[in-house]
């Protein structure tokens, strides 16, 4: 039987890359947390250099020629001998390098290096005109990248929309079918809960996340949450940038970065759990595939599920703060010592329409991303003018939040996505928060003390499992194969309605 | 004629190349300030990847017909067609280019990319001995650069000694035959200086440097020398790392390093101004040169010299700190208020044989360097087993110095250079010394203020004259014939040996 050591010519080749990938990783980690204003220019160009030959190599002949051999490209599965068959990781090796390469294949080289110095400049343009509140500074890149991604989805083909190609990028094998009437069934379950959750009588009070709260202590309960989730520190660091992130250069590695707002507790605490929880993915897989698919995250929608489910699930979630809530009170006494645990764990689930996606609670959250899946849409299918976007930013968060922010900083300009290209990327967020449910309540079903070792402190057997069950398999299996090994069934929405509407059932008297 | 833009087909392949090796210097800049310790192996492999690219980018086919269609490879000189001459620029860039090509064209491929990994391995396998004093820890990774660096000479080609190949790598021209006289007159000069010195009955008070000093405060003080020596933030950084050093990733992106030691006031803010005037020179390159030897620093010797110059000639001079002094006091009030200005001027001038040469005073440094020089021959040239080097190295700090390092952390392990296989390099800060004393003798000639400027905290000026008369220039001339061309005559020690033997005559009152 054929096993991934027969794949040892490719792979070879494969780790160089990955490794030159790494290192265009370091440079945009640098980027965003302690590059000179002044090193901008010169890093889009260091940037765009390497990704150029890191696509070169994969479009190399050498590589061509061996999967020409051992994939069919038609399928895009390997092909087999009677009498020789590939084993399950290298059929799965194959299909994932086969997918890479033939997306890359169709892309020409100076395109790549064009994208990739473009999307650097816009995105410094970007932190500076969200700095200025200038959304007309960042126009014209936003066109040039525009373009460039209705270029690239050219070369990608696709059958409906050139949406759907930039859709497959972030979530392989999704599409706006299949999206459309996900985010219909969960429109036509939260809306009407936001609305009984609004009306209410039993309003949550949240006024103490908005008292002053030392940076730096904010900053040293975010690492010590960050321990206690299992992020290994001799593999990682927590950085300050403007957009928290996390970035992996090697399994050993894996660097999450947090804001830190004086006046807003929850902005550094959840942003760390959230990271940290990607930061978990990253540092879970396995070192033995370094360099190939099978070394890397499946999707980014199962990726957010990762930073959601200890985001949310865990950090939100009352036994978690059982443990922690009498840390936090010790760390911030002034502001918490008259404050009891549910006062505070119903102030970090208060519900309230607001602008910013990543402050969002839970219920409005996926409000946010259906605007943007909207608005990605026209863009992309060109029945929107670029130039028209704070305007329809703002009247589609009147329609769907009932709000209408004061700024373009606080609106249109809010996130760094657009600016490197990442169209079709924001509905991998909502797929992210649907599968996070599902795969707790898988969690819970098959740890029953679960809830239990949260509420003493010990997340290290959810970590386990999480490693177990999704981290260490990389891209071995598709998202849809993998949601189905885990939990029995494909994406379910069902999960994550329940949970919402329980959760906010009982904190709001429903 | 023909002109820089003549050779436009080959400075566009430089210029990628040069951006590759901006790169890899990206990741060993993080490599030495915030990458976390797991990171290690993968970085190694990470930086080496990169360096078999440039290297392989260098010696392609195209760029060889490219210079040999254009260079003499008997003198390494432009040829020159009857009626169509090369102007000045372009005839210096190709005899730069012509030598980069000619030595990386003898290293093998694999060669280059073994050297790297393996340095980079040995440097972090040094900083882990080094912490641990544990030179047994070192040996083995020792062992193994030094075989790769006497590889790398083979390859070079030498005459008499394969350390000639790699002095030459630092300083173009240098040879053991050239540096050996130099060294002994040095030594005929100071070695009855250093006598005199400490026989005086006047020695030199300078347990003030060692009380108590914050450590955000120090940096902070160094951050604000920087500023005045018009080292530029928005164009550069100043972090934290083992070992302080200067690295540039374009004159837009240029980062310094410092330490700080609570009980030695010295160390920070001398290795501040000490990178600052290494900052300032790749601050200072010609930017529209970049990516060609005319936008690179011209050698090791040179760069020291500006470095020193700053260190020493300008940063402790009496000057230098009747303006910075007063601030210091009132920075650090509690220690100094009592202390007056020419107490502190001799505190940090003390000459007193110790341990660590960076922090050695102008008169006992160069005796480190001479004991380096005479180690390196003997290893390089096999006469040495580096088993035995503590004990040589001990041996030799008794001789030149009359002390003993107590542990090896403080011995023969304590510069970073021999675990990057940087052996050679050692001597160019001795001839940075003395190129620092005769650029500044000329500096004071064509500046008749220069001395009230400095006294009044006005460093722009120097600082501007060092830009037009050496950083701007880049690799456009020889080492020599830049010295030649700025004080009009060759490498002298003279000014170096008048300045210490006129400054300590007066301090010792000899």
């Amino acid at each position: 039987m054929k096993t991934v050591a027969t794949l040892a010519p490719l792979t070879t080749q494969l780790l160089e890359i990955t490794r030159i990938n790494s290192a265009a990783s370091v440079l945009s980690w640098d980027q965003e947390t302690y590059m000179p204003a002044g090193g901008g220019e010169a890093r889009a160009e260091q940037i765009a250099v390497l990704q150029g030959i890191a696509h070169d190599k994969l479009v190399a002949p050498d590589i061509e020629r061996f999967l020409a051999a051992t994939v069919d490209p038609a399928t895009g599965q390997a092909i087999d001998q009677p009498g020789d068959l590939w084993d399950e990781p290298s059929r799965s090796l194959l299909r994932e390098i086969w997918r890479d390469f033939s997306r890359a294949k169709k892309l020409p080289s100076d395109f790549v290096i064009r994208l990739s110095r473009e999307t650097s400049l816009a995105q410094q343009v970007w932190a500076e005109a969200k700095a200025q509140n200038n959304f007309r500074q960042f126009l014209p890149n936003l066109r040039t990248v525009l373009a460039l991604k209705r270029e690239e989805a050219e070369y990608l083909g696709y059958e409906t929309s050139p949406y759907d190609a930039m859709l497959d990028a972030y979530e392989p094998g999704a599409t706006i079918a299949t999206l459309r009437p996900l985010f219909a069934q969960m429109k036509a379950r939260l809306v009407p809960l936001l609305k009984r959750v609004t009306q209410s009588p039993n309003q949550i009070d949240d006024r103490i996340l908005r008292h002053a709260y030392d940076q730096t202590r904010q900053l040293e309960f975010g690492r010590l949450v960050l321990v206690a989730m299992g992020y290994d520190f001799e593999r990682g660091r927590l950085d300050l940038s403007a957009h928290p992130f996390t970035t992996s250069f090697h399994p050993t590695d894996v660097r999450v970065t947090t804001r830190i707002h004086e006046h807003e507790l929850q902005s550094c605490l959840f942003s760390c759990i959230h990271e940290g929880g990607h930061g978990l993915y990253d540092q879970g897989l396995d070192q033995r595939y370094f360099g190939t698919p099978l070394g890397e995250s499946v999707s980014l929608g199962i990726h957010e599920s990762q930073s959601r489910m200890w985001e949310n699930s865990v950090g939100r979630s009352r036994a978690f703060w059982q443990f922690f809530y009498p840390i936090l009170q010790q760390t911030f006494h002034d502001q918490l010592h008259g404050i009891d645990l549910e006062h505070f764990y119903a102030a970090i689930n208060c519900v309230k329409p607001s602008l910013i996606r990543v402050e969002a609670d839970e219920l409005t959250y996926n409000l946010h991303i259906m605007l943007r899946f909207e608005i990605e849409q026209d863009l992309i299918e060109g029945r929107t003018n670029p130039g028209d976007l704070p305007d329809i930013w703002n009247q589609k968060m009147q329609d769907y939040l009932g709000i209408t922010p004061p700024t373009d900083a606080e609106g249109v300009l809010q996130d760094v996505h657009w600016s490197f290209g990442a169209f079709g990327y924001f509905p991998t967020y909502t797929l992210g928060n649907l599968y996070s449910v599902q795969f707790f309540e898988q969690a819970k079903l098959e740890m029953p003390h679960l809830n239990e070792e949260i509420a003493a402190g010990q997340l290290l057997g959810l970590r386990r499992w999480l490693e177990q069950k999704i981290h260490r398999w990389g891209r071995m299996f598709t998202p849809d194969h993998l949601a189905r090994r885990v939990t029995g069934t494909s994406l379910n929405p069902e999960p994550f309605l329940t949970y919402l509407e329980t959760k906010y059932s009982e904190l709001y008297k429903l």
